[in-house]
């Protein structure tokens, strides 16, 4: 078993290097390669997805990715900007399903901006997908027929990409709540015309399911209002991409939230994948030992047991981070006053 | 003057009346002509937007809109629609600014799902594109080189539709707190590349406005963190239709919020331009008197601003609504009891 550790810019190499001494501790004979994604392997290597990170990824049964995002280079030409690495690895990858859990963890209720007892109701899943939609169609600008500038995106979806994202989706709810929320806009879109379409069809093979559809307006609305009523949510890669940012911070604690981007392919123990913090780079507190690493501990979890099979190891990482928490070690992201090494070494502590 | 009252479907005739009943109240001599829209049009006369409904409302200086929505029509082919009522009169009337003010009123900090604190720091005013983006681009369904059906949607703004409204959104922050965030996806849509192109040029003709572009969903997770932190928010169609939305569920009253939007046609006392409450028809509460018709009331009161230039009867009706709120009276929507010819009545009695 193989993990490609993806450290990245910014704080990624700091949250991720306790996340590896977690694995580490476990003692699970799990081989793991460093490699540079990001600003700092555009840097190093003049790309921000360097060939051999890309090799490393594809031999490997899983991916622990910190994060991405540098302001040196936000001059650069879009292919060469940090954020082209993460697209690049899911289109390379063909990693179409991002899975997105939102949870408020006992006793933290009180950090989210939504009023305590809304808070403490949340415990969703978002299903994004994201290998299609108007991220990966053909793009640039044009003239209009008055010599204008244009830009223009091409949103598409077909039958395929859009059957393979509902059957994860159904198959989360069926280990859930057995409730799912597609979400399009197809009042407006063939694009969501032709996804409703497809999900409906799919639903068919999931009988015990309880399927609704929403508009994405809705849904934003929804998610403010009353985000406790959802169990699993299942939509394109652009709503996808708002709403479930918007579902972590209606959690509060961002710093504590995980991510799973799936593939097609099989491992030996189970789906190749990449792992990662759904926070960012935070450049403003980049090699300071001031990040919050629960996170990227917990997307090592996830990753042990949708890719290696490990699902007991993954339940007592996420034990120690609530045991760790319910200790009262909280981040600067959580109004406490413990730091990167020290957050890990309560963790390792607990295991 | 003359205003064309287009009551729609649901809950739109009861709110509507309403709205009618306080600008008649304050003896302006208006005319109001009304005609039919929605799935009540498409049931009297075969299609959402009959041609009468257009002519009258082109023949007018503003058109005051109740909702549009019936279940009935859920079925129809999508041109049948009564959603394409609304956006057929934004297209064919080039209304093309949609002003959706948000703001929490004294007292109601506790009607949102947001902490007071956080709710009760609400001023914002989000400016939508409404004429461009996917909404209108090419569209349908195609097949793909492996025999797939796909939907597809085009995705574009070219410079002068990002000019307009970008002047809008400059000219309003200048009659506010002047701070614009201006909302996109530049690091994935190249429709975005543009938008912000063109934001940052217009912005050379507003120095004194501070400038900040922000990414969709970070947009959405500050809209739940400190909404408070907005003035003027300007995004495209499909953005918009969705925070703002959002930001309207930050207020926690949705049967309080009122919008516009704006032409380029200008009449003898302002701009044309069509008012609308944010909620929509309710078809489950319709014909009850159960409605709580404060945001149609609070639209016609933009409608007299912006498009018949009477300020000072807009200031008396939205102080009405204000003293009407403070008196306690209050809609189901906000726990309270008062119907929706109470409610009127009582802001007619403030006036
Ligand atoms: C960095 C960006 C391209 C990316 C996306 O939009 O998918 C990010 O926002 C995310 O959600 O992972
Ligand atoms: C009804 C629908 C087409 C419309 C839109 O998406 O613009 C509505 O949601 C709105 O915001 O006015």
């Amino acid at each position: 078993m193989k993990i490609a550790v993806l450290p990245g810019d910014g704080i990624g190499p700091e949250v991720t290097r306790e996340a590896v001494r977690v694995i580490e501790a476990l003692d699970l004979g799990i081989a793991m390669e460093e490699a540079l994604v990001g600003g700092c392997a555009y840097k190093a290597k003049g790309h921000p997805l360097p060939p051999e990170t890309l090799d490393l990824a594809r031999a490997s049964d899983a991916i622990l990715f910190g994060a991405v995002g540098d302001p040196d280079c936000d001059a650069l030409e879009r292919h060469l900007r940090p954020e082209q690495a993460i697209l690049g690895l899911r289109k390379e990858l063909t990693l179409f399903a991002n899975l997105r859990p939102a949870k408020v963890f006992a006793g933290l209720e009180s950090h989210s901006a939504l009023r305590p007892e809304v808070a403490g109701a949340i415990d969703l899943l978002i299903v994004r997908e994201l290998n299609g939609d108007v991220y990966f169609g053909e793009k640039g600008f044009r003239q209009t027929a008055n010599g204008e500038r244009q830009g223009y995106d091409i949103m598409s979806y077909s039958e395929s990409e859009v059957r393979r994202i509902a059957h994860v989706a159904f198959r989360a709810a069926m280990g859930r709540g057995k409730r799912l929320c597609s979400v399009d806009k197809a009042n407006v879109l063939e694009t969501s015309q032709l996804w409703r379409d497809v999900i409906v069809e799919v639903a068919k093979d999931y009988p015990e399911v309880e399927l609704e559809h929403m508009y994405v307006d809705n849904a934003a609305m929804q998610l403010v209002r009353a985000p406790g009523k959802f169990d699993v949510v299942v939509t394109g890669n652009l709503f996808g991409d708002i709403l479930s940012d918007q579902a972590s911070m209606c959690v509060g604690s961002i710093g504590l939230l995980a991510s799973a981007s799936l593939g097609e392919r099989q491992t030996a123990h189970g789906t190749f994948g990449l792992y990662e913090p759904i926070h960012g780079s935070a450049p403003d507190i980049a090699g300071q030992g001031l990040a919050n690493p629960m996170a990227t501990i917990l997307s090592a979890a996830m990753l042990l047991r949708h890719s290696l099979g490990l699902a007991q190891a993954a339940d007592r990482i996420e034990a120690a981070v609530a045991a760790t928490l319910a200790d009262g070690v909280l981040g600067r992201d959580l109004g406490g006053t413990a730091g990167t090494a020290e957050i890990g070494d309560a963790v390792l502590a607990k295991l």
